[in-house]
């Protein structure tokens, strides 16, 4: 379980960070500006976590992810103008990130004791608050404020590992259900433009 | 006094929570965003006051709280349509929402042993970082940007709070004062566009 | 060193909450506004880099760094409309304020026990984050996002004292060096639009 969770673990700041400096590449920043994009993105969520749990702040602690982030800025920089379409990288980069970040964050915060819903709520958290940084540094639309499916992907993965955890699922099929359905679902609300039913404004009501 | 203090705490979240649900409805989210938007906003705020405080973060150790905002948001869900003026209502309850977190915030930091000038600006910070945090994410302009007193009013509760405690005045009454004068002065800014003299850009100097 | 240090801290907090205040005036705030935007600018940097690191939050320790911020924004309220060119003078006080902010961060940092790279990361997210939180709640565009070279002067003044350090070039040298590298980078952006090297979006590539 413990190579899985930092094979998780790196694969979500990875790709986090790819989608960081991605954005950078939409900005026109220079490399230094991708690194700070790449290192935002690729390390918020969890910094968010572990200050929120009481834990020393993972990458002080191990600075190589601040190095994985750094080089992956890098790479994005030399490499980016090869890429068709850098906008749909960077909604999969994120999905596979945030479907990552869920099922580790829920796991870290039943490691330091918290109960199950907490342990929920800081998987969403922690899923989403690096790419909400990245987008709202940069100055793009939050892909959270999009119509598809979004927040609810990060809930399902982070609920069905800490769901399957409560029925003692060993942690490897726990962590492998949770991350395949949160971006499953993530994927289908990409390609299908999958909703779940939203508010409706009524007519003849406005928001004044 | 420790009643009053769950009862304003209560109060703050509840409200925030439901100022959270009701921009959610703005954006058209879905129930999911409109949880996302609730939590934010009500436990946002206290989040901040107990990380700087160097406290144990509140929802985690009683995750009631978040319970409390996904309520209100499931609640908002489905009864948003009702509402004639959602934007009004959104103005009101975070007026409710700023003048308790404000009394609040301060107490808490005067009880882990901050000093008064400190427990003054917890007071502002805890209850204008959640609404900012709403309309940051949510991309709307920030309350705290508009032309009537917003900040003012969190400091005049802070402040009211912090000195009548000073002056030993009993617990339950320095809440109850600095509560009424927030909300009051904020009522005031609501309905009757109440400003502070603000700084006005004089002609033929430029802000380039 | 520590008075140099006591004195590069005071000017990065000061002149952070002089520009947090000059962009208030931009936005026409009321003075309550003023003191909130210098505050946050002033000490916002700091505050991330203590949270990060797991000391207690510096000005809750030191309360008068609060009382130098309030007292930036009131005399910025009462003399902005002298200034010919306001944005003039937050471009070149964010200068002064990310230089200082650098150094200080990464010898707080170092003096926390955190490693080199640590160091180098603490000292640019300390400078860029009060600037960052300044322009992001008053809605303008983030000095970071614009052409010239400026996160770039932060990773230059950081690894410049860090690099220096590690050679055990002494602490008064190593921060004048820092600082003076920093600025002299960013004064040569802000007067001669130095830029490094940007990604260019190629012709026919599309962000989609």
């Amino acid at each position: 379980m413990t190579s899985l969770l930092y094979s998780l673990d790196f694969l979500g700041v990875a790709v986090f960070a790819a989608s960081g400096a991605l954005v950078a590449s939409r900005k026109e920043m220079d490399l230094i500006g991708f690194a700070l994009m790449a290192n935002l993105t690729g390390i918020g969520g969890g910094t968010l976590r572990d200050l929120l749990l009481g834990r020393p702040v993972f990458w002080i602690e191990t600075p190589y992810y601040v190095g994985v982030c750094s080089v992956m800025a890098v790479a994005v920089f030399f490499t980016a103008h090869i890429i068709h379409k850098r906008f749909t990288v960077v909604l999969w980069a994120d999905a596979i990130g945030i479907s990552a970040y869920s099922v580790m964050g829920a796991e870290v915060a039943l490691r330091s004791g918290a109960n199950e819903l907490v342990a929920v709520v800081m998987g969403v958290m922690t899923a989403t608050f690096g790419g909400l940084a990245r987008d709202v540094v940069a100055d793009e639309t939050p892909l959270i404020l999009r119509k598809e499916v979004y927040a609810t992907c990060t809930l399902a993965s982070a609920a069905t590992y800490v769901g399957l955890r409560l029925f003692e699922v060993p942690g490897i099929w726990a962590m492998a259900a949770g991350f395949i359905i949160g971006f499953g679902l993530r994927a289908g609300g990409i390609t299908f433009g999958l909703t779940l039913p939203t508010y409706k404004a009524h007519p003849g009501k406005h928001y004044e």
